[in-house]
């Protein structure tokens, strides 16, 4: 083991395992985004801030995005669509899962890239067709892994980051979102 | 109607409305996302190209995207975490609809900010306590707005916004989701 070198410190991860099933309401984060309006169907979203382990934190950074829609739907492409803020959390959080599980199960990693895709019938935001949905249909992703581990190792990668995926969690199963105006 | 400026054309977005139903094949889009694991729990993840209307498109330009964990989860902190992402695209379309409702009612906005937070029990992810999911508990949206219309019109505006919404829709509801190896 000491030899695989992913970079997760998987240590520390299951040292906060063990300490948060003691103290759990420092487990209870919260995640903050603020968007302000630009023009058309443009807005600018700032992310730095965050609450966790009992206190206010801070990214190292903050990170700014811009979404807007393309060009085919009238608009001026300013950044990305909104919806498609949701592939890049999936892939972002699935591939964090297979580095941290290789890393606690010894396997190095030499690669791993992933490919979304998320089919949407615009017709349900468009309010061309009231049965059809506002959001994807269905999403597919694809791993393509080199690592020094055999096939079905590789898959059982893949599953236990699925299974442990925050993100993979809250597009498969609903979510209560409340708006509000102040 | 004809001195709100919102900037969003409506016009075109009820011809494609239109259009899309007589259509229904033109109105499958594809929205793609690719990633390439870094180190650690660091992934780079490109959109630009997409399928829509019948054939490839593409962005005005490629968007690249940092994701990381903090600091507080024995990471490195180079980009955003994955679940922050859904709050971005969560607040740049409940924007993009409120922009688009305004523009269709001829309402003018003149400021229109969203705070998002999204609370979480991480106990999930990290394996801490099986009885907690790995999303979101909950998430709560709240706007800003200062428009040209009664405090009704602007609840009204944000309900339709809500009603309209893809990234709304995706979180409230499953999706299904297949994850592979290639």
């Amino acid at each position: 083991m000491a030899t695989v070198t992913n970079g997760v410190n998987v240590d520390a991860l299951l040292e906060a395992r063990e300490a948060l099933k003691a103290a759990p309401e420092a487990a209870q984060f919260t995640w903050r985004a603020s968007s302000v309006w630009r023009e058309g169907v443009h807005s600018t979203t700032t992310i730095q801030n965050y609450f966790g382990l009992g206190q206010e934190q801070s990214h190292k950074a903050e990170s700014t995005f811009e979404a807007d829609h393309p060009e085919v739907f009238a608009a001026e492409d300013n950044g990305i669509t909104p919806i498609e803020f949701l592939l890049v959390g999936l892939a972002g959080c699935l591939t964090a899962g297979v580095a941290s599980v290789a890393q606690n199960r010894g396997i190095q990693l030499r690669s791993v890239t992933a490919t979304v895709e998320g089919n949407h019938d615009i017709r349900g935001i468009l309010g061309a067709d009231s049965d059809v949905r506002n959001g994807f249909n269905d999403i597919k992703v694809t791993f393509t892994i080199d690592a020094d581990a055999s096939p079905q190792e590789i898959e059982a990668l893949v599953a236990q980051s699925q299974k442990r995926s925050a993100v993979f969690d809250a597009l498969t199963n609903p979510t209560d979102v409340t708006v509000e105006v102040a």
